[in-house]
Formats: C-alpha cells, sequence, structure tokens
C-alpha cells in the first residue's frame, strides 16, 4: 500500500474580512492546489468553522469529490504556552494522524497562509515525520515573505520574531532589542501584531526606533486595497500613517 | 493618471530541472497571477533569458498580451558584494523604473520563488518605494516558508541566514554559533546550499551539531520526487541520507 501523504495546504489571507467568501480562490492559490484540496476527505484544522468555509470556496472552483458532510474535520489540540508543551501533547497528535494508517490522506490547514508557520500545526506536522508519513507541502501566499519582499528590505537574512509585548515598556525594550540586532546582523526583523493594536505597535516603532532605521508596514495583503509602505523612521515621524484595527499586518525592520 | 504599480511575481522552484519547461503553471501559481504576467509588457529580471521561458510558460496558459519579442526585460545590476552597494546602483535602479514615469506597469522577478527574497531585488523595490510606486507582491511559492512548514520545527520564530562559508572549519563554527543562537532564542535556523554543495553541508550539519538537535532538509520543494526528511542529529547519524547534487534544498536547524 502506498503510503498516506500529511498535506500541508495553504489558505488565503482573508480571514474575517467581509469580501473574503466571494473572493475567487484562483485569484491567491494555485489550481493544482485546489484540485488536491478538493479531494482530501480527512483533515486537521486550526478551526472547523474556517476549514469549511474554505472548503465551499474550494467546490466553487473544483467540485468536492464528497459532500461536505463528508468531510471529516477535527481541530488541532488548542495551543499551551511553552514549548515543552509540544511533548505532552504527542499521544493527541498522533491520534490525528489515525486516518493515515488506514491509507487517507491528510490535509492540514490553518485560518491564513501556511500551516505550521506562525500559526499551530508545527508539532503535528513533527509527529507524522516521527510515524514515517510523507509530508507535502503546498505552495500558497504567506503574509510573511509577501511582506519581505514588499519591503526592498535586506531579504539575505531575516527573521520572524512573532509578537511583540503588550505592556508599553517591555514593548520598547523589545523595539530596541531587536533595532541592535538588526544592526548587528545584518537582519530584517519581522513581526505581526493583532490588528486591533497594529497602531498601537506603529507608534512605538515610530517612537522608539532611530531615525535612520528603516521601517516597512504591510497590511491587507492579497486583498484589495492592501498596501505596503517603507520609509525611514524619520519620515514615517513626518508623515504619519493611519493603520486600520481590523486588517491584519506584518511589520518589518532594518537598522543601518 | 493612475500611478503605475511594480508587481513583485513570483516564479517556479523547479529551475534548470529537465521537467520544468513541461510543467503546467497553474500546479504551482495562481491564475490570478498568471493573468498579470500575461498583461505585463516591462520587466525587470534577475535573468533575461530565464524570464523569457517563464513567459512561454505564462503564455501557455493565458495568452500574452502582446508578442513575446515585444516584450521588455531589462536585467537588475549583477550584485555588488556588501550592503554599501546599495546605495551605489541607486541611479541605475531609478533608470530600470523609468517606465512607470510614462504609466506603465512593471514586473520584478526572480529565476526561483519570490523576487527580493534570499535574492536580488531589495534595492529595486525599495527604490520604488522612494519614488512612490505602489508595490504589490503577488503570491506565490517560496522554497524558505514551504521548507519551514513541512520541517515541524519551530515556525513561530525563525531565521533565515542565507549560505554558510565554504571552508569545512568555517563552516563548522558557523553551524555551531547558529546552534547556540536556536537554543537561546528558541529559533529555527534556515539556511540554502549552492545544489553541488548539498551533501557537504549535510555531512557538516550531522557531524557538527548535537545529537539532541532537531535537524529538517526539504529537497525539490513543489517538484515530483521532492521530499522532507525531519529527524534529531542522533538518526540523521545512524540512517544518513544521499543528497542529490542538482535538486535546491533548505537545510534547518532547531536546537533543544
Amino acid at each position: 500500500m502506498m503510503p498516506a501523504t500529511l498535506y500541508l495546504v495553504p489558505n488565503t489571507l482573508d480571514l474575517g474580512l467581509t469580501t473574503a467568501a466571494s473572493a475567487d480562490l484562483r485569484e491567491v492559490l494555485p489550481l493544482g492546489v485546489i484540485q488536491i484540496a478538493a479531494r482530501l476527505q480527512y483533515w486537521v484544522a486550526e478551526n472547523a468553522k474556517a476549514t469549511r468555509a474554505f472548503l465551499k470556496r474550494v467546490d466553487a472552483v473544483v467540485p468536492l469529490a464528497q459532500p461536505l458532510q463528508a468531510v471529516h474535520i477535527v481541530e488541532l489540540p488548542r495551543p499551551v504556552k511553552g514549548a515543552a508543551a509540544v511533548a505532552d501533547t504527542a499521544p493527541a497528535l498522533h491520534a490525528l494522524l489515525a486516518p493515515a494508517a488506514n491509507g487517507h490522506d491528510i490535509g492540514l490547514i490553518s485560518d491564513a497562509g501556511l500551516p505550521a508557520v506562525a500559526d499551530p500545526g508545527a508539532a503535528l506536522v513533527w509527529a507524522a515525520h516521527a510515524a514515517g508519513l510523507p509530508v507535502l507541502p503546498l505552495p500558497g501566499p504567506s503574509s510573511l515573505l509577501l511582506a519581505l519582499a514588499a519591503s526592498g528590505l535586506h531579504g539575505q537574512s531575516f527573521a520572524f520574531v512573532g509578537y511583540l509585548p503588550v505592556d508599553a515598556t517591555a514593548r520598547s525594550a523589545r523595539i530596541r532589542e531587536l533595532e541592535v540586532l538588526s544592526r548587528r546582523a545584518g537582519q530584517t526583523q519581522l513581526m505581526i501584531e493583532t490588528p486591533y493594536r497594529n497602531a498601537a505597535l506603529l507608534g512605538a516603532l515610530v517612537t522608539t526606533l532611530d531615525a535612520s532605521t528603516r521601517l516597512s508596514v504591510s497590511c491587507g495583503l492579497t486583498v484589495p486595497q492592501g498596501w505596503t509602505r517603507s520609509d525611514t523612521v524619520a519620515a514615517w515621524r513626518t508623515r504619519p500613517a493611519t493603520m486600520p484595527a481590523d486588517v491584519p499586518a506584518v511589520f518589518s525592520l532594518l537598522a543601518r
């Protein structure tokens, strides 16, 4: 019997936007990926409801191989804080891979972008390798790399550092730390924030960073009205920007 | 007049593989991206010949808006070592953006994956922002993020560090440095190598890293016969792998 495969299926980047349900998947996903998604019957998902919405959009382009009601969707265990938690959830993860023992391919999908990148799922992928399952990542939009490409900052060396602290003092300290790191290593630093804190993060970056540091913001990547602005911090101070509170953004900095 | 846009156009990841010319672009690129590529008349490219090959594949899916002979393709200035070179090439970069002054959209494309990510082009993107041009990155395959997703390593914090030194002693020192950095920051470290040195890099990683460090290799992403293996270094030592010398690979490590 051919071993079953764990497919890493990319989702769109328009989660929660009102235009999402009507936007054609072919704008942002390869047809080959949509075809694979249409035939998978077993899914592990960050969120089952978002996955059903995704599969309805798939069905509008390539009819599902079985009715949506017959598609099995189980959710990933809720993330537990701290890396040690990965080991604790191993038995639960193996259960999620059980359909593969019966020869069924499995799709792993998150709410937006690539699964297991800035999103849950990495522990399941590790468990799949440990179980000897082939893991096949399918190409699709990644807000981090689209933002990096659009930033015009250094793309030969970069780091994604996730979320910054919410507390203002700790956040400023972390921003200064990242600026030093960026200058020393010549490394672009990328970060994200919950949309309703976009404005607070941008304000903190513009206030805290050196005037000569380059700062880029990409907002609403791949969606209409999306934009990227890249400028020195000095220029951001002269011409402030208004950040939407309901659209995901990626922030990048490069210190000189 | 609407401002012209600089589109960042993703390329496939099958550069140089014999199956490339015949593989359907829709397997790896969104139709929306292929449609935009088909109508662009002005291109800035890492390599003009590779761009013409790409446009022939576009034409097979969506007919080009003008004959290939009428498409203008100019190459990026050859990269000069050292970040200071960016400033030196600024006038040349502005010349590349000249069609935008006449209202023509421009496509930026590299030989593989997203332009300006682990590839030339970032300086042009920065120049476009400085000139007030909208910059629109289009979704497509990125070998770095596909490898990260498939690795099962930590995807919430990661760094891409480019190429390692070729000299064996310097390479081992750099590998140890990256392992320390990974352990301290809980950060997955990603690197690439020229394909004919794939085996040498894997050998150095397996020899130099701690037995408990996790090591992942993705080879031939998005192409048939592509594979990802993720394991502890101890397991890589027990079951060595044979690396092809002509297929691109991405290497990732996470120290515990």
